[in-house]
C-alpha cells in the first residue's frame, strides 16, 4: 500500500507510491552530454562575452582576460537589478516594489567539459567559497532580504548554457518555500527547544536506512518525505542557521561529500539533469537558534505534472529507503 | 524595470518581468493535437477497458456499454485507494498514514476529438454537475479532509490521454498550496472582516485592467500577481466557501464563461496544453466566511526553472495586465 508521509519541517505531506513504484532504470533517463560550444561565453578566452567579473581565481593574470580557475560576473539577462529603489507602494488591495535585487552567475571552471562531478575537490571547494565571499558583499546591502544560490544542471533542468555555472539571486522579500521552511523549524523549536534539522541529522544518523554517505563534519540522506525520487539533502552534522558562517573545514567537508553524491547519481541515474540549492537563514532573522542550513539536490527524473505545483501534493514513484540504497550502492 | 508584486491571498511574492517580456508569438507555442486513437479506453464502445462505471449521463442506455454522454469512472492506476484504514503512526520524528483515498477520472465527452472549448455549454455544465455530484458522495466519508478537482489537457501539462478528461482525488490531508490559501483568506477576514476574495471581485470589476469576461455570476480575470503567463482565475461573483454548494445557476454561468475562456486561448495562444484546477474549501473546516471558491487555468507556456519550484519564487514575462488585454481581444 502506498504511503502518506509528512515532512517534519514544513509540514507538507508526500505520497510515496508503491503502485507505480519505479527503480532507477524505469525512468526515462535523459544523460546530460556537454557539446562543444565554440561560442560559449564562459569559456576561457571568452571574457569578453560576459559582464566584467565581481569575483575571480586568478594567478596574476588581470581582470577580463584568460588565466582564471573561477569567475563570478553579473547575469547578462539579470532577473532582477541593484539599480534604483525599491519604492514600496499599494495598489487598494495590492502590494508591489520595484524590482531591485542583484543577480549574478559563478562560472565554476574554465573548461566546457567540467562539471561539480569532475573537478577535484578543491576546485569545489573554491565554488563554495566563492559563494560565500559573494554572500558577505551582497548582504552588507540593507534592502536584501534573502540570497538564493542554486544551480540548474542540463536543459532539462532549465539550464540554459552547458558550461557548469552556478546562479546566486539576492532578493527584497522571503522566497515562499524558504518561508515555509523557517515557519517550520520556528515552530518546531518553540515547542521543543531543538532545532529540527538537529533531530533529524540524528535520527537519521543513528537509524541509517535513509543515510547515503557521510564524513565527519556533513551527512547525505534521503529525507523521510520526499518530493521527488532520489532528492538528497546534505547537512552539516553541527548545528549552524547560514551558510556563510560555516568554518573553513566544513567547506572542505562539503566539497566532498558533494562530488562523491554527484558522482554517486551519475553513475546511479546515467549523468542525469539535476537542480541544487543551498538553503539558507534569511538575512536579519534571528533564526540562529532554530535553522540549520543545508544543501538539496533533485535529479530530473520525473515530469511534474500540473498538480503537484499547483497542489503541493506531491507524488514520489521512489521511496527514500529505496533511493538511498541505491545511491549507497552506487559508490566508486 | 520590473515589479515584485504580492498576491494578497497567500502573500507569494512574484516577479513581473519587463526585461524578460514575452508576448503570445514569444513563446514557442505547441497545439494540442488529438490523434485518433483506436485504442482509447475513454472512447465510446471501449468501456471494457475502463474500471466499472460509477456515474455516466445515460439516455436508458445499459451501465458499461455505449449510449452515453458523461462516465466517471476509477483510475485504472490510482494515486490512493479507498480500502483499508489511515492507520496514522509516528517513526520516532516522523509521521505517516496509508495512502487512503479516492482517485477518479470524469470523461468528458463519448468523442475522442472533443473538448471542453467545443463542447456545447450544456455539455460543460454536465461535466461541472457531475464534479458536484462525486464530491457531495465522496465527502461523505469522514477520512477526507479535501478533494481536489483537476485537468491536465495535452501531454506537457501532464495528460497521459488525449481524450478529454478531468481527474479528482479525494486526500486525507489538506495538500500545502491550497492550506496556505485557507490561511491566509482567514487571516485577512481576522483583519478586516472581509473575503479577500470578495475583496479582489470587486477591485477587478471596478478597475477593468485584467478582466477578461464575465457574466451575471462569474467573472474571469488574471490576477494581479500570477505565477505564469496567461494564468487565469474565474470567482464566483456571490460569497460561497465551496464549490458543490453553488446553486444550478451559477454552474451554467461556469459553463458557459469557462468555454468562453478556453476559446480565447485557442485563438490567442494557440490551443495551448493547459492545466485547470478547482479550488473549494476543506471539507469539514469552519471557511464558509473567509473562502471563497474559484477556478485556476494555467497554459502551459513556460517550462518551470527548478529553481521556481524549489524556492516558491516564480518569474512571469508577462504581466496581467497583457494578458488580460490579449485575452479580451481574442474574442471570437
Amino acid at each position: 500500500m502506498s504511503e502518506l508521509r509528512k515532512d517534519p519541517v514544513t509540514s507538507r505531506w508526500v505520497v510515496i507510491s508503491t503502485e507505480r513504484r519505479k527503480r532507477p532504470t524505469d525512468f526515462r533517463l535523459e544523460p546530460v552530454t556537454l557539446a562543444p560550444d565554440g561560442a560559449c561565453p564562459f569559456c576561457e578566452g571568452h571574457e569578453h562575452m560576459t559582464p566584467r567579473e565581481l569575483l575571480a581565481h586568478r594567478n596574476g593574470s588581470a581582470p577580463d582576460g584568460p588565466g582564471w580557475n573561477l569567475r563570478v560576473v553579473p547575469n547578462q539577462f539579470p532577473v532582477l537589478r541593484v539599480e534604483g529603489t525599491l519604492d514600496r507602494r499599494g495598489e487598494g488591495l495590492f502590494d508591489k516594489m520595484n524590482g531591485i535585487g542583484a543577480h549574478e552567475v559563478i562560472i565554476e571552471s574554465p573548461k566546457h567539459d567540467e562539471t561539480l562531478a569532475t573537478l577535484d575537490d578543491g576546485a569545489v571547494e573554491q565554488v563554495l567559497g566563492a559563494f560565500r565571499e559573494r554572500v558577505l558583499d551582497l548582504k552588507q546591502d540593507r534592502r536584501f532580504r534573502y540570497i538564493i544560490i542554486f544551480k540548474n544542471h542540463g536543459a532539462a533542468a532549465g539550464a540554459s548554457l552547458d558550461h557548469s555555472h552556478s546562479q546566486l539571486i539576492a532578493l527584497p522579500i522571503v522566497p515562499r518555500e524558504v518561508r515555509d521552511e523557517v515557519d517550520g523549524a520556528k515552530a518546531h523549536h518553540a515547542a521543543k527547544e531543538r532545532c529540527v534539522f538537529c533531530d533529524i541529522v540524528r535520527q537519521e544518523v543513528e537509524e541509517r536506512r535513509r543515510v547515503i554517505a557521510e564524513n565527519a563534519d556533513m551527512v547525505a540522506l534521503a529525507p523521510y518525505a520526499p518530493r521527488f525520487p532520489f532528492e538528497t539533502w546534505i547537512l552539516p552534522k553541527r548545528h549552524q542557521a547560514m551558510f556563510e558562517d560555516a568554518p573553513r573545514h566544513e567547506y572542505a567537508s562539503l566539497a566532498r561529500l558533494l562530488g562523491d553524491i554527484l558522482r554517486r547519481m551519475n553513475r546511479a541515474l546515467r549523468v542525469p539533469p539535476y537542480n541544487l540549492l543551498i538553503h539558507s537563514a534569511p538575512l536579519a532573522e534571528p533564526a540562529g537558534e532554530y535553522f540549520h542550513w543545508h544543501v538539496e539536490i533533485i535529479p530530473t527524473l520525473t515530469k511534474m505534472a500540473g498538480f503537484e505545483w499547483a497542489t503541493g501534493f506531491y507524488l514520489n514513484p521512489t521511496s527514500p529507503e529505496e533511493a538511498a540504497q541505491v545511491l549507497r550502492d552506487a559508490r566508486a
